[in-house]
């Protein structure tokens, strides 16, 4: 065999959600609560991102977190115990979250009475990327111990994403991850993205996302 | 807020597969093909982990590989350069395989010239582990930058695997990951479940992993 055989095989699934997700994110708006959908890899550090970025941000803005996890309340806890508003949302084996979903949390979460609501969304690669949420802003992380190749192989959500950091660039002395090559990976789905190079656990590289964060919280307020 | 707070939140999944599945099996066994599931996060090392099994089994079986991907062949192409037989199976878009994927797959291959056969799953920790593919074995990787909590969080492909590798050992000096803790989190799901450390990029702790293998091969074609 010396070329690889390729075959589609397929199954259906979706539901329509786009209308539901426009119309909470147009809510959001009118409330002033700026809503983050936060995607990644199981174990990508999404919750050691939001903490490290809750810090940075340094009391500008009144923050609260979704944390949304088929079991456990780990990472709720893990905010809950760092002082920040948090709540666990469970998705019933669910392997994403939709925007009628994400509604529920919100308004568990009482969202009106933040300026900036991040949901964390299941550790998935795939799902989260096909239903809107309704946030304002999809984030999303890739770590380096995955691998330079995951925009090859996961393109949906490099393509939907407004901003990817590159997250546990303190390994990339021991990971074989070629940082220009995968960026040009998610510059050739995505022109417009942003992207930022950093590490959640040394908070290395939070300088320009801060930044890049707290200008597009902003130009959302006026527009 | 001193507690968290824990909403469910539900939406409907799932149609009928075990049937199809359990009839895949029958024929597999039939055709003294050897069907293993491989799953994991994207970037557990699933790829590496393939080669490294294969060049320790050393020719004591003929083996053949599906790599399944959303998009992409980078998975396919790597074997075929290695020499060994692989096809790339596109699920367009489909988060994991299900039975009647996986014979597609499996036909494709022509999989009864082989005496194992390693399916490749898309990465992803939640939604292969709702779809018996009609593998004799479910076997996962936890990749130790992923974080020991993952069991917690989840659960399903836990409980339902008969095998996990402890992947990339070699991290284990710069991450924070307590193997204990998470062998005892994977055994209160799974009493059963068989646990390997290993690298399957030094090879370190394929011994014990190889000749678990085997052992299972040689048992199922005697039952």
């Amino acid at each position: 065999m010396d070329r690889v055989k390729i075959i589609e095989v397929k199954e259906n699934v979706l539901g329509s959600n786009d209308e539901r997700a426009e119309i909470l994110r147009r809510q959001m708006k009118k409330e002033g609560t700026y809503f983050v959908n936060l995607m990644s890899s199981p174990g990508s550090g999404k919750t050691t991102t939001l903490l490290q970025t809750i810090k940075q941000l340094n009391g500008k803005y009144r923050v609260g977190i979704m944390e949304a996890d088929i079991d456990s309340a780990v990472d709720a806890q893990t905010m809950v115990e760092s002082g920040i508003p948090a709540i666990q949302v469970h998705t019933g084996g669910m392997c994403h979250l939709d925007a009628a979903m994400a509604k529920q949390g919100l308004d568990e979460l009482e969202a009106s009475q933040y300026d900036l609501v991040f949901l964390e969304n299941v550790g998935n690669l795939i799902c989260p990327a096909e239903f809107d949420t309704g946030a304002a802003c999809n984030m999303m992380l890739l770590s380096v111990p995955e691998g330079d190749d995951k925009p090859l192989k996961y393109p949906l959500m490099f393509s939907m994403t407004d901003v990817v950091l590159i997250n546990k660039i303190d390994y990339l002395s021991v990971a074989d991850f070629d940082v220009d090559a995968c960026k040009s990976r998610i510059r050739n789905l995505n022109p417009d993205v942003a992207i930022f190079e950093v590490s959640a656990k040394t908070g290395e590289g939070y300088e320009a996302w801060i930044k890049w964060l707290c200008d597009r919280i902003e130009a959302w307020k006026k527009a």
